[in-house]
């Protein structure tokens, strides 16, 4: 799924990127002697990233959510993107540096995901039942996990874990072969049944990081439906919670009410608000006969209840010259502009009928006129 | 080269976009009976384009550039871009709208582009002289042209044609097959015979537009070198000037000293600043070794003599995560900002092992920091 694109590179000396401001190089609590720096933020709304030695700390289960993803990868984006989003309601930006999982390990996070069984008995899957029928078998329920710690400096400049948040990835759909290389079959999950199983794993994920980790931290434990593995878009968060720190329970959930749609809506697959769709189709239409040939144009759409969060765009047409990628964009934003909704943020990717990137647009909630930007070369 | 990348879309009716402002639904000059609109400005030195019916109005001679470029397509994106630019100088963005070029035909430059024969008198390459021998035959010089209209709107609000530019891509390597499909053979051109050639294939094409669009509009020519088939730089304009209105002789050329290059230099081809290449360097080794798997870093470098216009940066690297994603696009925007050149336009292109563009950053002259952008999905 993911290979290593890159030719013979020469490999030479790093020096010390300057830290950001306020942390300069310190010493860092888990290896004393080696100074840690940090990515540098470029956004008020995003976290700082942990560096040791001029190399980013990658995650312990690096990895695990490429293959636990690997048939429909939104689902890998859409649980990052949406787990550091809840992690920003308890740690602040502008507080925490965020660090990739350091607690659970590759071998930790397979050994919790595969089935229980006498060889592994820290499996949250079922035991396989010996059944292979789709309403028979055990299906699994829990697809993915992920850890992100979030550290704070302490006094004397060291950075210590302040906080973690672990995301569960669960199943409506456990997707399976009866034997190796063959059909592929799927066993449905109800939405009750997958919540209460999720109740289940999200307890002993809990009891088992605060083991590791100690009582100081509280754990912050979000979960997620997996999309289907054909979806134009990723899976949703349903509910989360925090475990305070010295605590070991879960006491109650806060469900949210977010969802993906894919616009254009089906006859099959609705979107929540008649008139996001009515604007989207305006857009569309304003945007498709704009060439000889015609555009596609489709986009992602999340939704808190009816109220519709952000939208990304997605426009593919064949382009003939660079001065019609140049025209193009230009319309495009002002198509945007004129009947896309407000007050949300909007990215819209321009591709080529081989599928590369064009241009690109993108506004914030806040903006009222759209970022542009044409690829072009030298 | 170019396939059409679309299933089928359903086809509704397009309405109206309102038009930018100053140029409200006018007629057109060339087909009175129809209102043109524009596609809207983002950016005081981008021109408009023009609409007619709601539809871009495409170059009379679409497709030609793509087919003649097919070996290799930065060819034509640095051509157009490149011809854009020197428009510029004599039709500005504020007064001149663009249109795609309307005065010569798919046919008539495909018949200019061939070789001179009984059948095509217009031809601007010499006759086959029947040798196949590299140093023997006659060698195709001229291998693209393209047209650019500039209009303008008249008291009467119609728009008409206020300025022409012409591009000329010459051969410094003409490649030719002795048998279909057989070995790729090569004349070289020197630059002087490039340059001898160049001119009287500019003397016949400005008689020529001449004849077809009347005394009233100056005509701008510009003189392109095509890069060679394997480089990853377009070619550069070299040579370029105005036929004033009236007139139909070159008096005389504009010399310019721009060129695109590649970094990293290697030994057989270097940069003309050891300065950037040495910032270039810096900022490479800082970014490659971020992640345990190296990132490749290579830009198209444009310079005016010894002075570096700008930069075009693509970093390719194997990504496992969104966060990772995050928090290497914010250690980009900070080893850029302490490692690249200042005071010109720089361009990073973030990609995946598979090629596609993970996030983007971008600076103008002026800036001091970078624009950043990471493509998320929901």
């Amino acid at each position: 799924m993911v290979t290593l694109g890159l030719s013979t590179l020469l490999l030479t000396a790093c020096g010390n990127l300057g830290s950001s401001s306020g942390t300069t190089t310190n010493t860092n609590e888990e290896s004393a002697s080696s100074g840690y720096q940090t990515t540098g933020q470029t956004n008020d709304s995003e976290y700082t990233g942990v560096i040791i030695n001029g190399r980013y700390r990658t995650n312990k289960s690096r990895g695990v959510g490429v293959s636990q993803n690997s048939e429909n990868l939104l689902n890998l984006k859409s649980f990052e993107s949406g787990l550091t989003d809840i992690s920003k309601e308890y740690f602040s930006t502008k507080d925490y540096v965020f660090q990739e999982g350091q607690t659970l390990s590759k071998s930790t996070v397979e050994d919790w995901l595969a089935r229980k069984s006498s060889k592994n008995p820290d499996g949250l899957n079922p035991e396989d039942n010996g059944k292979n029928g789709e309403n028979e078998r055990n299906p699994m329920y829990v697809q993915q996990i992920e850890e992100q710690d979030y550290m704070k400096e302490d006094s004397k400049g060291n950075l210590s874990l302040a906080g973690i948040t672990v995301g569960i990835g669960m199943n409506r759909k456990d997707y399976y072969q009866k034997e190796e290389y063959g059909a592929t079959y799927v066993t449905n999950i109800s939405k009750e049944e997958m919540e209460k199983q999720g109740k289940i794993a999200a307890a002993k994920v809990v009891a088992r990081l605060r083991a590791k980790v100690g009582n100081d931290v509280p754990i912050v434990v979000a979960m997620y439906q997996q999309a289907e593995i054909d979806s134009l878009v990723g899976g949703s968060f349903y509910a989360y919670t925090e475990v305070k720190a010295g605590s070991s329970e879960i006491t109650n959930w806060t469900d949210t009410d977010i969802s993906s749609y894919v616009f254009p809506a089906t006859s099959t697959k609705s979107v929540p608000n008649d008139n996001d769709e009515a604007a989207f189709e305006s857009f569309k239409n304003k945007i498709q006969n704009f060439f000889p040939n015609l555009a596609g144009v489709t986009a992602q759409a999340k939704y808190k209840g009816k109220n519709l969060q952000g939208l990304k765009v997605t426009i593919t047409t064949q382009f003939y010259s660079e001065t019609e990628i140049t025209s193009f964009t230009q319309y495009v934003a002002k198509a945007a502009k004129t009947y896309l909704p407000s007050g949300i943020p909007v990215d819209i990717q321009v591709k080529g009928s081989d599928g590369t990137v064009q241009s690109f647009l993108a506004k914030t909630a806040k903006d009222s006129s759209y970022y542009t930007h044409v690829f072009t070369s030298y």
